[in-house]
């Protein structure tokens, strides 16, 4: 009876430890340009995007798995904060950061349900199944839609290039063929009115 | 093909419209009592309550269902706006406000995604089935959890009584007998402590 309680009092502290997670902000702004979206909305609107666009994953994918990843697949930002796609420094300790971050938050968790949330995280970062591969492709489409609905202030902002963006996208296709067609659409579309800028030589 | 462009097109579109959601704060505060939350983060909130407490359903339940079910029940709240539990008037005109908003939002889907959208949101409302019985349980477990991290801040604000809140979740164990038994616990302790007040007999 004691264990009962016990477990269900873990699960009632890590789902109150990740309410820290409405307080990470992307750099990604809402679609009506008002501010910088939360880690906890992105994942919100992944999981939307994942129960209604199911049918565009290139393989066939577990749909309450996918959901479950791409809702806590940011949880570690929590410790590690939220690292912009194109800082390049910051990428470079990402990993690390985040796997101590993993360490911590996943073990609040009872034994079970830590094992398979951290898991799942590790199966987002590897991206080799289907459901990595297209919960993946949700996490780049996402951005890029509100980007693009924003008029894409976050780029020119960032002064963002078409060899950059599409060095970030070049996996997007393996999760979804239709879903990274559209996606391509709408970046050529900002490459071409200048949202995002060529590439120059020069560039790294 | 035409069709099938069309039909990603309107998920596409769908998919930005409910960016919204994120813009409409809630009256609970974050754990942290740093604001109010945002729709679209007490949705994410409760749909992973929903991927790691399903063992306490009463009923088996269908979890992917019901996490979509969860993720979405609040989209008529873009154009009804979010009604404060307490709020009696706002409480009378809610039905037809949220029933205009589901006309709109909910047609923006490609004819079966709507259909199943709508029905999912009808049935959150009903509260009949197993999935939408813990769906609703999630819904007023969630705020009281937060609210006690806070301090009861909001409870506090608004003079909530210990009738109203109990009135509130007398349907909260048709979900889950033991995540009620844990909130009401939570609740019981704040009413002694006097963060929510003793109703008095003049009171409705």
């Amino acid at each position: 009876m004691e264990d009962k309680k016990e477990r269900l009092k873990k699960q009632m502290d890590f789902l109150l430890e990740i309410d820290k997670e409405k307080t990470i902000r992307r750099q990604t702004l809402l679609a009506d340009g008002s501010r910088q979206e939360t880690d906890a909305e992105h994942a919100w609107h992944m999981a939307v995007m994942c129960g209604l666009l199911s049918e565009y994953a290139n393989e066939k994918i577990d749909v309450a798995r996918t959901m479950l990843m791409v809702l806590t697949h940011d949880l570690v930002e929590i410790d590690a904060g939220d690292t912009y796609a194109y800082d390049e420094k910051g990428n470079a300790s990402k990993k690390e950061r985040e796997r101590k971050a993993a360490d911590r938050i996943y073990a609040l968790l009872p034994e079970d349900q830590a094992k398979m949330a951290r898991e799942l995280w590790e199966e987002f970062e590897e991206g080799k199944t289907p459901e990595a591969k297209f919960a993946n492709t949700l996490d780049k489409i996402q951005p890029v839609l509100l980007n693009d609905a924003a008029g894409g202030i976050s780029w020119r902002a960032h002064g963002v290039s078409d060899r950059q963006i599409l060095g970030r996208n070049r996996n997007t296709h393996l999760g979804s063929e239709t879903l990274w067609e559209y996606t391509r659409e709408l970046i050529e579309q900002n490459i071409e009115n200048g949202t995002i800028r060529k590439a120059e030589n020069s560039d790294e």
